[in-house]
């Protein structure tokens, strides 16, 4: 029987699971992120039990994708300790010598929404997720989108909003999206966070126009069929049609977009949408 | 003899030539875009000459290139008088019956410095036109890059210099990337041309920004290896190294960029790099 191997790879905790060839779930595991030596041991540990064939591994970033690159398969500059160029790819091929399919957290999503969610046969489709921070990946023509790298499009410039003259929160960049409208820029910008915030808060109008360009943006340089928005800031459910409402406005029919209902939509996998791409990509690599 | 056929469809002319498979070009000529069926009936007339083999077409836009599509080949929702809705490619199949590469102008632009030009052997790279409009296109790993749609990427919001007070220019957006930095944005916006304003007005800072912003975006979205800015504004020499300076500021390290001098580029094919792009596109359609 093929066995799929996935790990969701998140700065928090790493997700780990394994399928039957239907992705039917097996086992899954959540482990905390510390350092290294720690983390990867219980991932390895997990994996350990079952005759894996292949993994899909959907890691946080930044990372190395570039397969020409001799640091392939690296988490590269994260800030987080022990992280630091960890050869991610490397380990799990020494400790089981399986083929991987090694992309972003967020490109994983992206995938799994394309199969089987939100984005289901639509080939060119947009994953982004707004939580502790912002980050996207898409899929063009059927498969996961990378340029030199892989996109970083959580920290693009937004216009501001005329009424809010707070602070960003991003260490690089100050007022660049995430800095405005990630969930901890959020809690940093109003002191409280978003889901304590009554719904008439300013700061929800403020997140949904921020969010509405950065639609704006990447639907003019991508050019996605739609766009899944996941993340802990999204459950938040009347945001999603003052995106809407705003992208429409914003965009001034200049592009012939989908109705923005089934243009811009929520996960259909809910939480689920990394995992599920993990054990599709692990599946793509096999195949 | 193998001849190739390339047609760069300006709003303001067409520029026709025919080359050998060499690329060294037999014939060119310049017709005015007025209406279809004049200017249209010149570009057969000019080609009726040769036994063209295959065409490249780098048209205005927006276009329909999604090849499933019913109106695949069409200019679609131009305001520019007659060409709403004009079945380009339709057009030219019914006179000559050849192969046809079709794409917009800074799509086959970006094809062409990526062959031949300062983005040579880079192949995730993008091409942005500065002229009467911003337009960008991309090459990604060798190939062009269209999602559901081409980019409409001159369109992009981004952040206002603090000391910008004044009105942007696009019909649409008002003061998006095309009504804040484009060469008819300047011209509105401070009374007189980019070429007749001196190298220490604010207009230059300001179209600088703005341009540094865009490309931070491209850059977070698209993960090129190298930007080529070309277009009439881009002839003003000192706004090169003024917008690689910003940029660099703006990133505040946060990616892993080539130097910017090695990153941002002008094109080495000049003003042909549309009408080069335009035959090796003719070339790639017959190969």
């Amino acid at each position: 029987m093929t066995l799929l191997g996935s790990i969701e790879a998140g700065g928090t905790k790493f997700v780990c699971a394994v399928s039957d060839n239907a992705l039917n779930i097996i086992e899954r595991v959540s482990i905390p992120t510390t350092v290294p030596e720690e983390t990867m041991e219980a991932v390895v540990d997990f994996f350990g039990k079952y005759d894996v064939d292949s993994f899909g591994i959907g890691s946080f970033g930044p990372i190395d994708v570039n397969p020409a690159s001799e640091t392939y398969g690296y988490i590269t500059s994260t800030p987080k300790p022990g992280w630091n160029q960890f050869d991610f790819v490397g380990y799990l091929k020494k400790a089981f010598g399986k083929p991987i399919y090694w992309t972003t957290d967020v490109n994983a999503a992206a995938y799994g929404e394309y199969k089987l969610g939100a984005a289901r046969d639509i080939p060119n489709s947009l994953y982004l997720t707004i939580g502790t921070g912002v980050g996207g990946g898409a899929v063009i023509d059927g498969d996961i989108f990378n340029g030199y790298s892989h996109p970083e499009m959580g920290h693009i410039k937004v216009q501001r909003h005329p009424e809010d003259t707070g602070e960003g929160s991003c260490p690089y960049h100050g007022d660049c999206l995430e800095g405005l409208a990630s969930g901890s820029a959020i809690e940093k910008r109003f002191g409280k966070k978003g889901i304590d915030l009554p719904e008439d808060h300013e700061a929800w109008e403020f997140t949904a126009y921020y969010l509405a360009q950065a639609l704006m943006n990447y639907s003019l340089v991508l050019s996605p069929e739609r766009i899944i928005l996941g993340g802990g800031v999204m459950k938040q459910a009347h945001l999603l049609p003052m995106i809407q409402a705003k992208l429409e406005e914003l965009m001034a029919g200049y592009l012939a977009l989908p109705p923005m209902a089934e243009y811009v939509q929520i996960p259909g996998l809910g939480d689920n949408a990394g995992i599920t791409g993990c054990l599709l990509l692990a599946q793509k690599i096999l195949n």
